[in-house]
């Protein structure tokens, strides 16, 4: 099996996605940022009334997608037609589990658009709490569903 | 103690730093991605003939990190003064060890760009490998190292 | 009615268009910026031999539209098809008034991209006369026609 | 009295400040965004329960200031020390009142900063709105104050 | 014949294509970067150990491939599907030759794609060179070939 | 003589530069697009009346300069002080000759900033003119003048 952003040559290139199919695709991904429990008590607790951390994590995460090709040096430009990045408080980490949905119509999949809202929600979660807490750590960045391209259907074991 | 990405009200605002020196600032982040035995033995090997995941991602690392206040909300742009991303593979993981160190001269810290950068290099090697593993995870993602501003040094613990 | 752009929790989300069709796509959206009598003079005059303000903020009106889904947080990208930016002098404002038409072959509106390009020509010329004059006013920017989706055509009342 | 934005030929060129004095400016804008009473009635109720539109509009404001030498064509690039958006429900528009303070320790003003923060962030709530109200009207967008730079202090005069 | 570019006024304005249709276009453009014959021998040696020149100008290409419409005014946005680009070194020069390959399938070509990829490559092969050459100089950069659209095929003379 | 851009492995990384000083730094770099005599005469003649293909150029180098940093990968961001862009029609080649200037008080140079901003003007030319002309040829880019940094003045020899 070979690595396919590489030629013949073994120098890099964007795959030539020209001839697959536009079609509908989807790709889930999650992650997580653990935190102190004084940590985990502001942020939940500030989302009502003293600032909504997770709420900007949110939005970064949604924008973050729509970034992904100006990041990632050999992923395609794609039309992305929905994005969604849910963030849930979970007391037994402490800290937040995030899962982000990206759908297109195109020719290739989106799971690097879903990786990178993940990643980037989780980072600013970090940026928003880090004068109280600069030992949080992500973790549990992974693909958990991929659909609607040629390879077919991937869904993590779990 | 407050989260100081909102105001009294709780509305969130990017912190006035004005006032605060411009002082040389370093900082280090690390983090890590786990693949399949195979997916490493592929990378590994393909360094040096095949393709150079390893090289595709450190730069991906590098030119996010000057991304970085493009993509967390509240985060102040700086002059960075330097950018390194080592990537070294770790047989007992196994898989890739990122370790991103920044630099500035400014009024403000740069351990979100030190973790912008591992964080995207990462998901750089994840795009480069993902047509031979999809369950590749993303994890530890972390400051090590935070140095030269008043709040003085920080040190991961371990 | 309910604002799309939230979902049942009220999270924040860029809505699914991935069912809508592709069709061609079309809006009008107006503003002006309103100037001291000297600095529309110096303007006007300037455009045959001191300097093309219009010409250039035309140009920076343009390129916004491209920028649109990078700066409002839940706008879908799309692939514009044309752009065109009129600035017309007004000496009853006196000032300029600006219309921004956007075409595209898409699964949502333009209206965004136009508002966008007619802000952002606004916002130039600002910045290319407040040497002369800082109490300039920028106003009436809204949308004027948005037709070719399934929502139907929609033209400003007057 | 010349548009600085031009040299001798009439050609468009980024004014040299390299002589000017490091300081630190501030800079003040509002506008506003008019709306139908029902569109009103939603955005302000849908703060607490159903969709927090100005705080996504606050941080699209926040975030455009950043990208202002992006959009502006002879805008110099600076060092941003700090954002503030504000968005006041106001009945008697009704609508949204918008004001931005943008900071920084550089060579020259951030009025176009705050204007575009101002600007964008009104252009969110429109595309948050528009599915209940295509009418709405952005106005009023100007400077309030500037201060800092060797021309002195700016105020407007009402 | 008259450039497209501009209105019956002599306006700028971007291209309406709207009406064009959806085909399958490749763009091929050319270029080459001249040296010293000392800088020559470092480049292409450190190819294989001190450090590879050529891999990061060839990403550098395939990125900027990705920013065309935001450099360049009228350009429309494309969702490119392949991109690569060839460096190789040419001792008759002394220097690199390179060759950059772009394709989508879209409304309207992607020479300005290919242009632009091959402009950069040399660009970065001088930035990461010019510690030892600063005589270095970028020409010969031009359309080979072009294909797919009404307007037919293009082939460079020579 | 070796390449500061890679470490003592080879790999790449952005220079530290945090020790340097910050200095008044210039740089001016030019090139050439050559075309046939018919676009040359349309171009010229097109200025007055039918559309000002090298002010839509001029402007384009401006703002490319500004984006230099996210185009070369190793490439320090930098609070650009000066930009100018100068477009020449030159009869002999027939085509046009271009000059950009750039300045920076800063920590490292800005001919990667010039050289951009030519190369860019240059490949608006093309884009501007290609309905009419596809076989033009961008030239002659390189370095004429550097200095303010501690390797001293640089200026190509002829």
């Amino acid at each position: 099996m070979a690595l396919t952003h590489f030629d013949a040559k073994g120098d890099a290139h964007m795959v030539d996605v020209s001839d697959k199919d536009i079609t509908s695709r989807i790709a889930v991904a999650e992650g997580h940022i653990k935190m102190q429990r004084e940590t985990f008590d502001i942020i939940t607790e500030g989302r009502a009334k003293k600032g909504d951390v997770l709420g900007v994590a949110r939005l970064a995460g949604i924008m973050a997608a729509k970034r992904t090709a100006d990041l990632i040096p050999l992923c395609h430009p794609l039309p992305i037609t929905k994005v969604s990045v849910d963030l849930e408080p979970d007391e037994t980490l402490p800290g937040i589990r995030i899962t982000a949905t990206v759908k297109t119509t195109g020719q290739t999949g989106v799971e690097m658009e879903a990786l990178t809202a993940a990643s980037t929600a989780a980072l600013t979660v970090y940026d928003m709490s880090k004068a109280v807490d600069k030992s949080m750590e992500i973790g549990g960045i992974r693909v958990m569903l991929k659909d609607g391209g040629k390879s077919g259907r991937y869904e993590a074991s779990e």
